[in-house]
């Protein structure tokens, strides 16, 4: 046994060291007090209303992912023949058994550890709440710890249920190669996009539905303030920033984490067999490569949870971006230990210049780390803070909401120019880093496409961190809201109130995070579907499809398809949150009438009876797109055949990646325009700010209720069918071969 | 000489025909009476502003269009080298020559055609306001034959432009055969394209900087109505409607036509050797094809004028539908005529099931006619009357801009389903039908894209009614405002206001024919990419580029950047809009502030100094996008090579269709929910209008003035970006070749 043969188990034990790790920053939130008894009324409702939504949801889901997993398997027990199965003697029943299990597994480990996150996190917030009361630091801690819970389950689950679903298969399933077995896991990738659609679709109409609903109602037409008590929609407002902020992105992150996995695993087999070839020691280790960097991520992140620490009077940003430059510091040398360990493996092996591929391969991963650095800094340039493009939008108030909704939509519209051009950098220089890797060996094209493969593991290395501050995000949100709505300290309002603007801008951060990997695992994703379709060719002793013909009608019409889902979709999905915010309105407005006692504090509203009203309309909501979503490319694949699915696949995937951009921070930016707008940075001829309560503000603020859904439903849920599209692809491609 | 010879005969004199019978509709308008002094006094400001305007703009294309032919013949100069040119014999400075002078003709053409049909409709505006005084029908009649000068001189231009050049170039250069002409000729659409991306740029800023400026600082802020006299922006918007909507969907067109017929014709080329190999009469039929097909579109058109007539009681719309309608069918009988006499050369000639080759074509050409049909009953559906689309943003707008915003972003995502659907049907029934005429020959594949030719070109018969529909609404729309500005008669306003919302419809309607026929031509124009590139590379004795390999890095980063630049180019041009508007905003205040005589009346507002600050303004902005648009392709062609153009050009395309739609189909359905308010469709819960003045009409204005840059600037700006796309890499493929 050899060292890259033992770094492997570097995998099974960081994953479960992370296990251990969320369970120890569970406890040591959970024992932390919990404030006020008016805090520990509130915390309590929240609680109930959120584990009654997911309960609901995910009973929802479990059922849609049985029907879905008979459904596979049926139709890759009838698809998957002798000629089409990848390991022929498995033909028929096994198969068709492994792909559905893999499903079911997948789907599993997604909703446990979306489910024991948003557990954890719902029980967070008022520990955070009560934490500021005494203390910044305390609070960014507990915030932090009780998002790192989510984060490192999610990679963790992810993480050992590939593993461990490959080496059962490989280990206990007769006919199964260690090459083979990317293949018949692919189910577990689909069984995670399909959780995370529902998830993310669901949390998303139910978040937005309650912001847009309470706010319009609320501040709109009642004229209180957020998060003020009077409000019946108000606890479910605070329950969506659970269900959708924090359980929707950790089925994201999840799908991305898994799906990425398999899809540098696949192409891992492609250079297995060139390593094979050329008699290179351990062929075996580019396929676990993807898994063994991924474990290094999650021991990088333990060791950086011990830098989220500073100083009282710190900007709270610094104290989590301390942990997250340790993060990437730490990934960067684990990255290099793995490639050294499991890529130098003799002398001969040396790409260009002499230099061995090791190193070359080590420089990809670094594109990778770096191109997550670079959308941090993006996302923070368009949305956060003060900088031309949120100051563009906020002067465009002045005009009206108007002049404001086409700024923000010029603004929104212009990011994806740095977005496209960063991501096509770091796929150009990382392929060009694996070619020259691979430049003696018979296929350096192959090397291309593995180095884009390991920018994406590089740049993948920090998700557990990443999602950590993202659920940060609605915890402290949450803290907000319970610290207004039991009317805590000043002091300790004024504490909740900073670390809520951070956790916009990690809210933020994180969507770019997963835009970018969406990206870069597209590319990764498509090519291990054109691997799967020629692997199935040559099964039936046809000629590969060397190259896609985009002059085929087919293709092309298949291609447009594409293109229009992501549209299509997204009207759906936005036009779901507009239907159930307009039934919490009428509910809203209904409760102020019937029960005057609301406005002076003497009659007490019916939150739950608004929880239940978003809930059923969510779940509703949530079926449309996610049947459109799962039922076109299905539908494309049959008409038009194999080759054409290879265009919808790139056309949706690059439309997709562009238009969620476009609303991610198209929402983000009016976002920030409004709170540009409070903070009093808007002047107007005389040199007096503008505030709350001005013209300027009311438009800011129909700006940042348009922005809602774009940035909180219709965006995310866009990253979610992108991966959704790859997945279900490259598990039914059998389907759509002709 | 037989049949398919003398048939061709066609092309020149239809569009003789059509310029003499636009000569006798000019004169016909020319001599009618032009009202009250109060009338042409405002009329004389409007033409004043419109050809300072014109002059101006088309000055600075012209310099831009000279520098652009100078740097063209330069670059092909270098890069058509012996092995590269599609003529060896020519390579170097004739080459370069005929493809600089095409560049130059095709540029003058269209501005020509831009001018003349823009001088005409800007003088009609008037006679169409003072024959409403007497008759609907003869406004109806005024209006349209005014509009009808540019359809007829946009189609005939650009038809006795390419079938000139191409002549000229067959009979006069040695060397040059017919098969060959067609490269040669590409110069004409890029100059097409070249103006037209100016023009349309340039207009369309200018019309919505002006009507968003006029409206914001006028309805808004000063409560007066629209076209009121006292607002000094008012001619700006009233130049505008000329400037834009007529001289810049003028050029969008002639573009259109002209890139579609080089691209058909390239097409031809390939079939003219199948038909020459099979030893088919008169092969050089299938080159000249499209033109004839125009030439019969355009006699179509000519007959049709004569039945836009009606009862004084009807609506006016049907009075255009009648004429459209006549165009369709005598469309039909002349494609049929067409496809017999040309396709039809002999008993062996036969395609599918022993059905000739020319009636599988005629019903790949009935497909595109249809299709044209079904695009101007879509548009009609999301942007006109009052079906569910409207009706979901009227409704939005009781709660606020906010939820119109919303509502009217989710329709205009979801628009993009159905033209996609239509577009992708045409393209597979007519590829189907194609593929029959071809079974029996050795390249049904041809056949098959050939069909897809056969079908725009079905489609784009019925250009030059379209166009004269087009047109009809700024003239009315203008009529409406002058008739406002004089304070004419309520009975003559009563008509041009019925005749401007029918103008505001046959507007839409345009977009979506553009649209469709952008869609259908990209496929076209695509062929004919590879077509051109796989030329040089047998010319340089290379392998054929079969396929493009969608699984290179630079094909999918080239398609990433091609998705990017349409939103980038959109968001330079909305922006454009925002920044011109707010010089208006300014001027006009100033005038208010330092002129308080204006708002009694007993002051007559400045507006030349505001049409003279929207035209520099239009004219500065116009720049960027401009220049984004010409350089990106080039760019990306240079760094990434030709197979990546391949890609930047089909997902671009395919990107800005999308996109142009949801602008398109979003802005007008904005527009028409605020009519449909206004109109006092909108009941409250006692069942009593909402009107003007109420919130919710306060909230439909917002999504009106959004609508306003996405429907009239940006929209159209990307038809002919994505035509330009194609145009600029047809001429440039030598530079991109490795």
């Amino acid at each position: 046994m050899n060292a890259a043969d033992v770094i492997q188990w570097v995998i099974p034990l960081a994953g479960l060291a992370a296990i251990a790790f969320a369970a120890l920053l569970a406890r040591d939130v959970l024992r932390r007090d919990t404030g006020t008894p008016e805090m520990v009324d509130v915390a309590g409702t929240i609680y109930e209303g959120a584990v009654a939504f997911i309960r609901r949801q995910y009973t929802t889901i479990a059922l849609l992912a049985v029907v879905g997993a008979v459904a596979i398997g049926v139709i890759i027990f009838f698809v998957e023949t002798e000629q089409v199965a990848d390991v022929p003697e498995l033909a028929g029943l096994p198969i068709a058994l492994m792909t559905a299990i893999a499903f079911i597994v997948g789907a599993a480990c997604s909703m446990a550890s979306g489910i024991i996150g948003m557990l954890v996190s719902v029980r967070s917030n008022v520990r955070t709440a009560a934490a500021a009361r005494r203390s910044l630091v305390e609070a960014v801690q507990v915030a932090m710890r009780g998002g790192a819970v989510s984060g490192f389950l999610v990679v963790a689950l992810s993480l050992l249920g590939v593993w461990g679903i490959f080496v059962i298969y490989e280990t206990f399933v007769a006919d199964v190669t260690v090459a083979e077995a990317p293949f018949l896991i692919v189910g577990f990738g689909f069984g995670a996009s399909f959780v995370a659609l529902f998830a993310q679709l669901g949390g998303g109409i139910y978040t937005k539905a309650a912001d847009v609903g309470a706010d319009l109602v609320g501040k709109v037409e009642a004229g209180i303030p957020e998060d003020d008590p009077r409000n019946a929609a108000v606890v479910a407002d605070l329950v969506g920033d659970n269900v959708g902020d924090c359980a929707g992105r950790g089925a994201d992150l999840f799908e991305s984490t898994a799906a990425e996995n398999i899809g540098a695993m696949i192409l891992g087999v492609a250079v297995f067999a060139i390593a094979t070839a050329a008699g290179w020691p351990n062929p075996e280790a580019w396929i676990f490569f993807p898994l063994v960097v991924r474990g290094f991520g999650l021991l990088a992140t333990i060791l950086a949870m011990y830098f989220v620490r500073g100083r009282e009077d710190e900007d709270p940003m610094n104290i989590l971006s301390r942990g997250y430059w340790a993060t990437t510091l730490l990934s960067v040398v684990g990255l290099g230990f793995t490639t050294f360990v499991m890529m130098q493996t003799g002398i001969e092996q040396v790409g260009a210049l002499g230099i061995p591929t090791w190193i070359w391969m080590f420089g990809a991963g670094i594109v990778g780390l770096t191109t997550s650095v670079v959308f941090v800094y993006i996302t923070q340039y368009y949305t956060a803070g003060s900088w031309r493009p949120v100051k563009e939008i906020a002067e465009a108030s002045r005009t009206g909401p108007a002049t404001n909704i086409i700024s923000g939509t010029a603004v929104g519209y212009e990011t994806t120019f740095v977005t496209a051009i960063a991501i096509g950098a770091a796929l150009i220089i990382s392929a060009f880093l694996g070619m020259q890797a691979f430049a003696l060996t018979e296929d350096p094209g192959r090397g291309a496409i593995f180095g884009t493969a390991v920018a994406t593991m590089g740049m993948l290395m920090t998700t557990a961190y990443i999602l950590a501050m993202d659920t940060f995000g609605p915890i402290t949100d949450n803290a907000g809201g319970i610290a207004e709505f039991s009317r805590s300290e000043q002091s300790a309002r004024q504490i909740t109130d900073r670390l809520d603007a951070v956790g916009n801008t990690t809210k933020a951060l994180t969507k770019g995070y997963a835009i970018a990997s969406a990206s870069l695992a597209a590319f990764l994703l498509f090519t291990a579907y054109i691997d799967k379709v020629n692997l199935i060719m040559a099964n039936q002793g046809r000629a590969m499809m060397e190259a896609v013909n985009l002059a085929n009608v087919p293709v092309f019409v298949a291609a447009l398809m594409g293109a229009m889902l992501v549209y299509f979709f997204s009207s759906l999905a936005i036009r779901a949150v507009g239907k159930s915010a307009q039934a919490i309105i009428v509910e809203v407005r209904r409760q102020f009438r019937e029960m005057p006692g609301i406005m002076d504090y003497s009659q007490r509203p019916d939150y739950a009876r608004v929880v239940d009203i978003t809930t059923r309309s969510a779940l509703r909501e949530m079926v449309a797109p996610g049947v459109v979503a799962v039922a076109t490319p299905i539908a494309v694949g049959i008409l038009l055949g194999h080759e054409a699915v290879a265009g919808l696949l790139m056309v949706g995937t690059i439309a997709g990646v562009m238009l969620a951009t476009v609303l991610n921070n198209g929402g983000g930016a009016w976002d920030n325009a409004k709170k540009y707008i409070e903070a009093g940075h808007l002047l107007d001829e005389q040199g007096k700010p503008y505030g709350k309560g001005s013209e300027a503000h009311a438009a800011a603020v129909v700006g940042d209720t348009v922005g809602d859904p774009f940035k909180d439903t219709a965006g995310p849920s866009l990253h979610v069918l992108v991966k959704l599209l790859a997945t279900v692809t490259l598990v039914l491609a059998p389907l759509f071969i002709r």
